[in-house]
């Protein structure tokens, strides 16, 4: 049986739409937007997208037009009801009502605002200017338009059972990648691949094999649409958007010192359990974790997001032990940049050490590397960051040198104040 | 949009018929049955079902009641009037009107003739009777059915997307083939692989796949249901079952060695061109190529379906340049046990010293080796062959002595009579 109706109803379309909900977002960009709506609630900031793969000519492979229309759907977006009754009633982290009357109320209301969408060469400028809490949830949509429609891109020029056969090879390759995960005993794993996914139906595709795949082992997903719809887990915590921000707007070097630290304190207020987990990497680990406060030392766990993952878990577990704490009853939190190579090596070394748990990314939900000629579906470093907060530029200067922003002289500052030490260099895989 | 019509459809299935048209057969099928349907209305035959891979338990893989269902499925199929049309309108091998009126007209009124089905251990015994013309159109539909029922024992334990992974590995891998194959300049295939596919819908996607990857190259497929609606060429000459029938219902020891020239001499009356492609190996093609009568020279082609290919296409080379004949204007088609390592091999062997053609059954549609636990969907050779015309015992020796079928006394005899020298034997690959 032919369904005519799903084939006239497919003629209609004028826009496939790429990203299809408010919720179609990272966890973490939720938990983040209620703690901003509640104390940085009229701080203006400045989100830009950054093209780290310059060699990706996204000016000349995506159109403009095109782009505008997915961009401009998104700011039709709103929270449905049901989607609203999801977050308001389900229980997350093991939370009931973690997400309160008043944020909810707001997120209901809410419509992205504009954006500025420029050509320069053959890059896109895109930028959006207003009130952090509804800037900030321009990050994950206007990454996953622009990672999808240059997919798409590539995809329009091929035949039908090239495609077929396109999915098929990404599809091996993937089940072949859990079927090794598979092995490793005592795994915990989440989908953290939203942003830079190759796309949403793709990126469903992946989180449905890891829950036939790896049954218990897989925890849940960082999308927030997946996580509702599947009936699963949604993860995250918080991000270096914070830190960053909150950086940008001391108003001294010593209240920039206190910055992060701040930031964490605000979040000590809101989050115990699994939401504690300190990202300590936004202005160099190794200074933040000699300034922290004692109180920080009873937080849950460290997520590892730059710089060698080994080694930032190694200091974390040396820094737990030098404050009297159990590393084994303790959590870190691989998430840069990982596939299951990386992933088998870390948890053969930490698994008994303390509780690993890994993020994992683009090399999920993106892992087309070698299918099509001239890997022009190769997963690229795309993001989209606080660039600036109050007309202050941010900064961020990572456990890895070639992911350090922000204006030059703003950076020498802050690793002074930060008594950053110098850094080895790690190519930036996605 | 759920197609919930499609839905509630498939819930009312009783049955999921394997085998949905009559013309879901081999055309050289329909070519002899027209012969024989001219020739020997009368005779009766015997077709068996011979598991030549004795572990695989059939029987024990197989349930009987569901086999009977699909046998008896079978039973009720009617050529339709389209299918009609097109084998009464079509053009084969640039020929109108292959099928005569006659002809025709019996094969509407078709219905398939009853069969025995005995479990014997892990086996089953599968046998039809009756008169030639009806029984002879069991061999490719047991054959399916067998198959596809083995197969859909071991799908039926797997999980939705390993089920999704198992075909994203097999149609990566049939595309893999197909994209070295790409790469021989000339190369004529054709898909042979009906009586062993893995499915139909699956030798479906393999002949559009070859399509889509081929082109030109790709020259049609041996079945006629797909050819129909593919709207492609339906290819395919005559086969052992043709000298087998004829040397059983020979008189005396001279009649028998006549009996593979008189199958020809029959054909030579009603088909030229690329119809007369010599099958030579029956009772093995040395001994038919010297006995040959000279107006055999003058035939287009020789399949190799036995022995060493290469061996045989050299042998029917010097055959043809023996009687001052051209190879070069002649025809060899490779049809045993073919793979893309042989085809290429074979291929950079022998294009430009002949025309070369190739008829690839098994490894193209079906081949799903270490694709599962214990390899259970492994291609195995599994034959349905004349046992017996007229109530004599029918014999084989093929160029491969591992394939030669009949009893022990009656292959002696051909053996003598046809001064078959001894052979090496090959591994039966399927």
């Amino acid at each position: 049986m032919v369904d005519i109706a799903t084939r006239v109803y497919n003629h209609r379309w004028k826009l496939d739409p790429i990203v299809r909900s408010l919720l179609d977002t990272d966890f973490y960009k939720l938990l983040m937007c209620q703690s901003v709506h509640r104390n940085h609630p009229a701080t203006q900031v400045t989100f830009s997208l950054i093209n780290r793969s310059s060699h990706v000519p996204l000016a000349r492979l995506v159109d403009e037009g095109e782009l505008r229309e997915h961009l401009d759907h998104i700011r039709t977006l709103r929270l449905s009801r049901g989607e609203s009754t999801w977050l308001r009633g389900n229980t997350f982290y093991g939370k009931r009502q973690m997400f309160r009357p008043e944020f909810m109320e707001w997120f209901e209301g809410l419509r992205l605002p504009p954006y500025h969408l420029e050509r320069r060469g053959d890059q896109y400028e895109l930028t959006f200017d207003g009130a952090w809490p509804e800037v900030m949830m321009w990050e994950i949509p206007a990454l996953a338009v622009l990672m999808e429609l240059r997919g798409r891109a590539v995809l329009g020029d091929m035949g039908r059972f090239e495609l077929q056969v396109l999915y098929a090879r990404a599809m091996t390759r993937a089940w072949e990648k859990i079927e090794r995960l598979r092995t490793l005993p005592g795994l915990a794993i989440a989908d953290f691949g939203t942003r830079r996914r190759h796309s949403f139906l793709w990126q469903d595709w992946c989180v449905q094999a890891m829950m036939e795949g790896l049954g218990e082992a897989f925890t849940g997903t960082s999308n927030c649409l997946i996580a509702m719809r599947r009936d699963i887990e949604a993860i995250g915590t918080n991000a270096h958007e914070l830190p960053m921000v909150y950086a940008a707007l001391a108003e001294s070097d010593a209240a920039l010192a206190e910055a992060p630290y701040r930031v964490l304190a605000d979040w000590h207020e809101e989050h115990d359990g699994n939401l504690r987990i300190i990202l300590p990497d936004t202005f160099g680990t190794q200074a933040f974790l000699r300034h922290a406060p004692d109180w920080l030392t009873g937080w849950t766990g460290i997520r590892i997001d730059s710089g060698d993952p080994a080694e930032g878990a190694e200091r974390a577990i040396r820094w737990w032990q030098s404050h009297g704490e159990d590393p084994r009853q303790k959590r870190v939190i691989f998430s840069d940049g990982l596939d299951v190579a990386v992933i088998a090596e870390l948890h053969a070394r930490f698994a008994g050490r303390t509780n690993v748990s890994f993020g994992w990314g683009t090399l999920l939900t993106n892992d087309f590397r070698g299918l099509v000629p001239h890997d022009a579906l190769a997963p690229f470093s795309l993001v989209c960051k606080a660039a600036s907060a109050n007309g202050r530029p941010t900064v961020k200067l990572s456990d890895n040198p070639n992911k350090a922003m922000g204006p030059e002289a703003e950076i020498a500052r802050y690793r002074r104040v930060f008594g950053t030490a110098a850094q080895a260099p790690h190519p930036v895989v996605v």
